[in-house]
């Protein structure tokens, strides 16, 4: 049996370098006065989101992780899975905010979006395979849509918000 | 009940990384001679500021969470949205390094110390409705301005300082 | 003697870095249309590889670590460095992205696979000499090629596979 | 009282990065033969000659944290200051390689592997204050000379080969 604490340190790692290296992609303007700024109000505000987005994962994971009794083989593979999702955040983020949430980076951002969910799903399937059918883990994740809905909300609602900013954008 | 221990971990790593990234922001000079240092200084200084500044909130954040019993979902948010705006110090202490502390890059900077003390009140009064009023986290930060103060002190005296520096540059 | 969790953490720290960091190589194109994108195909491609392969490393860590019972000086420094050639994976990576292939980043990516390898079995080794014969790490990794087999395959595999990619490009 | 452990913590998340973002200064050259490896030897020897020695100061953490009992503020801040000069090395190393171990950045790279050097003792004299002359800290660290001296002669030896080349570079 393997204990789970150290695959809560890891993940805890990977999504800490995660939302933290996306700020990178707000490269310090040469200017030094307030219009330098204004171009990176876009990529200030994917970066804004995808933090949210990313700290949701992180608080949802812990969530998870505090009724999660043990783990195995598939289950460090389901959770690397996500990880590899949530680690295309960065460059989805500034492809966005570069582009003022233009069409094709908006469908890749919520590509990934739905991607992380996916694999969301399948970590949470993979744990209540381990735990059983009458684990606290299948209480609270198993009852079908239950722990699957907010995430596909989440997503849904992203996708659908942008697209329209960039219909209407488009239509004028 | 969730165990503090992981918000812990995660805080750290993400506190780490941005002590550790804003360093990346000395670009290495193409010279090889004491001259192409010369134009790094500002930059350096508003690293070793800015480092000051994260590890003063990360000595804060480990003797607060010392005292720390549990948390919930909005202990999660509130450490979270500190993070956000620590995050922002390596964006604010290039463009601060870059400028030779120019007026509006000190303001940003100013700002984003200014919003960090209160992401900071925030968490403690987080952590103080959780734990009750006769926690020993109430009595080391409950009683108003006795937490409060220190970086309300640091934030204004930094402002003021760099603030005057421009002011007096301006002035000749 | 001394605790091995603080080992588990540094590594897993490390791990966690160099697996994140590989996605900085895909630079954010300027357009904003799916053809922005396409140059980027080999280079999500090379992440994806080392991403599976940098996973299996630290999922090979995690399970020796659980049967390891303490470390010593040698330990620390068979691990530091095994995590040396794993920190070069995001520089092979990324120039196996760049080039598409080509023949000597993947030659320069199979040798820093390969010498990953080799100071994976040193680290056992010294592991297993700490251990003792007789010690569940030694029943595990020690007979001669059980533990070693699986990662020459990897090994030798990626490199005949890319290899050979080049040797048809270069007869057509 | 304060319990050491997350000090460590933190201390690995700092080293952890420090270690592997000196990596990232060994750009990825445009052409894709053996010849466009060649300018980067220089960078890579001054990353691998820094990689010993950050290594070499997170086993000594490692081997000076296990007899570690109990920290305060200053043993917090002693340990930020050595993590402040740590975070140099990838500058200090980044500019060494790209100027082929010139005398202004090996005098630089001198001077922060002094200053680290400095920081430690200063660490375990901060240490040794709080847990009395009959510590086991004081054991292994007080008796004047013992810590000491290995630092010393790495870094002055390191000092004196670079300068050594240099000058012999200088004569011929």
């Amino acid at each position: 049996m393997m204990k789970k604490n150290r695959l809560e340190a890891f993940s805890d790692g990977v999504i800490a370098i995660i939302i933290t290296i996306m700020v990178l992609e707000m490269k310090i303007p040469h200017g030094d006065d307030w219009a330098a700024l204004k171009p990176l109000i876009p990529v200030f505000l994917s970066y804004v989101l995808s933090f949210i987005y990313v700290g949701l994962y992180w608080n949802n994971h812990h969530h998870l992780w505090q009724i999660v009794d043990r783990v195995n083989g598939s289950v460090l593979w389901a959770n690397l899975h996500l990880l590899f999702w949530l680690s295309l955040f960065p460059f989805a983020t500034g492809w966005l905010g570069e582009n003022h949430f233009a069409m094709w980076p908006t469908a890749l951002y919520g590509f990934v979006l739905f991607m992380a969910a996916i694999a969301w799903f399948i970590l949470a399937r993979t744990l209540i395979r381990l735990h059983g059918k009458d684990s606290p883990i299948a209480e609270a994740y198993g009852r079908d849509w239950k722990g699957k809905l907010p995430l596909l909300i989440y997503t849904s609602g992203i996708i659908l918000a942008f697209w329209n900013t960039w219909v209407s954008q488009a239509l004028y």
